[in-house]
């Protein structure tokens, strides 16, 4: 067991109603915080209040966004708080550690951090079937110092806040631009990590394409501005011909290695669906469209979990998939994985733990 | 005159001995800072006692990256405290704002602001010639929200750190790594910007660059890994032929638009020496070594002024400038520059600004 130390809160929140909060606006009571320095390695690992922190203004972060995060989900099944793919995440954020030079952040500390943390905020976890408690951990450089460099010193911290079902009308299909002017990573960058850099790169192509009328980006190759990477800030996949096909992070190194993806990968080989993991080109989902065999497109990621892609518009051409109207892949995996989420699909994968008992 | 609020500290700071203490790592009395928000715009200008922030764990910077900064310096100059290129440096810092959808900031605020901190704070400026005040205005998103999206709030800040000269033991040659794996930045991303973002994308490749004894890497272009980018943190030059020769951020927008490098462009042209700002090939620069044109290289940036490179190695061969010792272009300019600084050289160029008087 891991040396933890608990602080409890003086008072509890008022717990809002979630229905109405939309996505990581409210946070929990607790939060889970670790520090690192080079004499000590990772140490003092606590969990205290959810309250502010103090930084200094030359705080290496701000500056040098020396950081990364990961995002996952806990959920009620009955009298119990479970966390969904958890170690998978926690081993997840060790590798963006390592793209980002962060020292490795030690792993059973964390997932019995975490575990802890979920218990003691399990009052937290809505009830209602979409809704979730949104988990994110990250790590962040700590250095006051303005020199460009490695820091010295970190914070692990994870934070917890209650979010409505992504679908607030409903689950249905998105429209995506594909994006050929701005890039979010390119090979030889920091794409596979989940780190700031790779969001703060993608805000303005977003902002761009809701401003037209578009959810999200897809993007293409940083290179040749021409093989799928992921769109927004999720990975997608495509249904062609009766096979499941997604990007790999294994040959495309500029793009994250989502758990959503290997989720649903997993699930359809379960199901004997053909899964392949390629380079897929633009022009060859455009050219599956247009000879009838692009049957679904969809992404995935832990906020919205499955997204449907009604339209995608490339070079000023909106291509509607399955008549703009969720696959039935695309739906039968979602019914599914959240089937998964509450308890009401056996867990045969492992993707479950439990963390707390009501 | 801008309405800035004065807030004066108690206790002045004890100055510690500049030259001992790098770079970056002590910070002055006070610090400037403003505060946006959508209702509001940019408000609340204010010189107060240099001290920590309080921030929340989901400030949008630590998970999304929107951020952006500048760095430029203060000297003495006989009785005045006067600032190098401060309006190119705040029209720079709108440039980066405008990539990261960050809202404008008013010039004429920043300005004064700036003038008014480095009076206030003009006791820290160094005496001794290489030393200086270094100067960090720097804008963060302070949203509280754990979506992916532009902020709605914002904090600018400048913070002043007084710094030992850059080259300890003497101004010297530096060891360049051409960096053939990993990517700074690259077309369709946030180069142009100076943003966290690609800080975070150099620490790995500056650190393996270290450990094998090198100062810093050359980049070169993200897509075809053959167009010099810039060096480290710094832009670069080279001079062939009698000219002087430097990547131009017009036609790669995947660098950033040195201040320093345009300094050193005006001089040169002031000279007579033929200046071109184009795109320059790797294979170009190995070609004018091997055929005795390369005549010097160096980098140019606000933190070291001008960089001479000794020898630089790519893909495992090192080729030596200039047998290896600083060129006589380099070190004339680096006088003259260090000149204009402490006004031994007279301004000519209206690069010099006063911001107080002794």
């Amino acid at each position: 067991m891991a040396d933890i130390k608990i602080v409890e809160t003086k008072a509890l929140k008022t717990k809002p109603d979630v229905s109405k909060i939309g996505f990581g606006t409210h946070f929990t009571d607790y939060m889970f915080v670790m520090d690192y320095d080079v004499e000590h390695g990772w140490h003092d690992a606590r969990i205290v209040p959810h309250e502010k922190i103090s930084i200094d203004p030359a705080n290496a972060t701000l500056h040098y966004g020396q950081a990364i995060f990961e995002g996952l989900k806990a959920y009620r099944q009955g009298n119990k708080a479970v966390l969904f793919r958890a170690k998978d995440h926690l081993q997840r954020l060790n590798r963006s550690a390592k793209i980002l030079d962060i020292p490795e952040i030690p792993f059973d500390v964390a997932h019995e951090g975490l575990l802890k943390l979920i218990d003691m905020d399990k009052d937290w976890i809505p009830t209602d079937k979409g809704q979730s408690l949104y988990v994110r951990p990250f790590v962040f450089a700590t250095d006051e110092v303005l020199g460009v460099s490695v820091s010295k010193r970190y914070k692990f911290m994870i934070i917890l806040s209650p979010v409505a079902a992504y679908y607030a009308h409903g689950f249905a299909p998105v429209k995506i631009l594909v994006e050929d002017q701005y890039v979010r990573a390119v090979r030889g960058g920091l794409g596979a990590a989940k780190t700031p850099a790779n969001y703060a790169a993608s805000l303005h192509a977003g902002l761009v394409a809701h401003n037209i009328g578009f959810d999200q980006v897809l993007w293409l190759d940083g290179v040749e501005r021409k093989y799928i990477e992921e769109v927004g800030s999720m990975n997608i996949l495509f249904k062609i011909n009766g096979e499941i096909v997604s990007p790999s992070p294994q040959i495309q190194t500029s793009i994250l290695d989502g758990i959503t993806r290997r989720t649903v990968n997993q699930i359809a080989k379960a199901w004997g669906v053909p899964v392949s993991e390629r380079r897929i080109s633009i022009d060859e989902v455009i050219a599956a469209h247009d000879d009838g065999r692009l049957e679904e497109v969809f992404g995935s990621g832990t906020a919205a979990v499955i997204s449907p892609v009604g339209v995608l518009r490339y070079k000023g051409k909106d291509y509607v998939i399955g008549d703009g109207k969720i696959g039935p892949f695309a739906q039968k995996m979602y019914d599914f994985i959240e089937g998964l989420h509450v308890g009401e699909v056996p867990d045969t994968f492992g993707f479950i733990e439990v963390a707390g008992q009501y």
